[in-house]
C-alpha cells in the first residue's frame, strides 16, 4: 500500500479486526468502532490506531471517530441493516469518498449497489467458489485472490 | 456443468440453500440436510432433490442421505466444529471423494487443510477483497469470480 489513509472500521469481529490489524500494520491511520468493548480485545497488541467503544449508528460516535476526515469507511458488523445505515450516513452526511460494506444477504446486494455503496457478500463469494470447485473437482488455495 | 453428480449439502442457510438450488437446477442429484425443518423452506419451488430434516452429526442421518454414494459433500452449517466433524466423517467413513467445508474462523483453515478437506473461509475472502479495494479505490463487481 503506497499512500497512508485515514480509515474507519465499524465492527471488530473476525473480519473487522483482521482488516484493522492489517491496515494499521500497513501504515494507515485506523479507527475501530465496536459497541461491545471486549470485541476490541481482538485487535493485535501492535495495532497502532484508535479504539472506540460505542454504537456507530449514533452520530456522536461517528463524530468522535472524526469520520469527516476519513478516506475510507468499512462497515463489517454482523447486521446488514446496521452496515447499510452506517454506510449511507458516511456517504451522504460525512462525505466519505470511499465506503465499503459487508452484506450477508445476497438479495440485498442490488439495493446497496443502487445506493452507490461498494459491497462484499461473503455468501455469494463462497457460493461461487464452491460451485467452481464442484465443477472442477477442487478449490483454489484458501483465500487466494486472483 | 457437464456431468451430473450426487451431492449432499449439509446446512440449508443462505449459502446451503443457494448452492442446493443452483446445483439442482444444473441437473445434479442433490440431498439437503438441516436440523431445523423451516430452514428447508428456503429451497426453491423447483428444487428437485431430497430434503432431510435431521442432525448431520448423527450417522443415521448421513446414511439416510445415502452419503456412501455421494460424489461430493458440502458442509455449510454456521458452526465450524459441525462442518469439520461432518467433513471428516464423510471423508474417512463414507469415502466421499470430494469434501468441501465452510469455515468462519480463519485460524482454523490450516487444521482443515492438514486433514485434506477443501475449505472456503468467507472471512479471509472478504478481507482480501476489502484490502484490495482500499488499496485500489474500488472493488471488483460484487460476487464476480475470476
Amino acid at each position: 500500500m503506497k499512500n497512508s489513509k485515514y480509515i474507519v472500521v465499524v465492527g471488530c469481529g473476525r473480519l473487522g479486526s483482521l482488516l484493522a490489524n492489517r491496515l494499521s500494520r500497513d501504515g494507515n491511520s485506523v479507527v475501530v468502532i465496536d459497541r461491545v468493548e471486549t470485541s476490541l480485545d481482538d485487535l493485535s497488541p501492535d495495532f497502532s490506531g484508535f479504539r472506540i467503544n460505542g454504537d456507530a449508528t449514533h452520530m456522536a460516535v461517528l463524530k468522535a471517530a472524526k469520520l469527516k476526515n476519513a478516506d475510507v469507511l468499512i462497515a463489517t458488523t454482523p447486521e446488514d441493516n446496521v452496515n447499510l445505515m452506517v454506510a449511507q450516513v458516511a456517504q451522504k452526511v460525512f462525505r466519505v469518498p470511499h465506503v465499503l460494506a459487508r452484506v450477508f444477504d445476497p438479495s440485498r446486494e442490488e439495493i446497496y449497489a443502487q445506493l452507490g455503496i461498494d459491497t462484499i457478500c461473503p455468501t455469494s463469494l463462497a457460493a461461487g467458489i464452491f460451485l467452481e470447485a464442484v465443477a472442477n473437482g477442487g478449490t483454489r488455495q484458501n483465500g487466494e485472490l486472483p
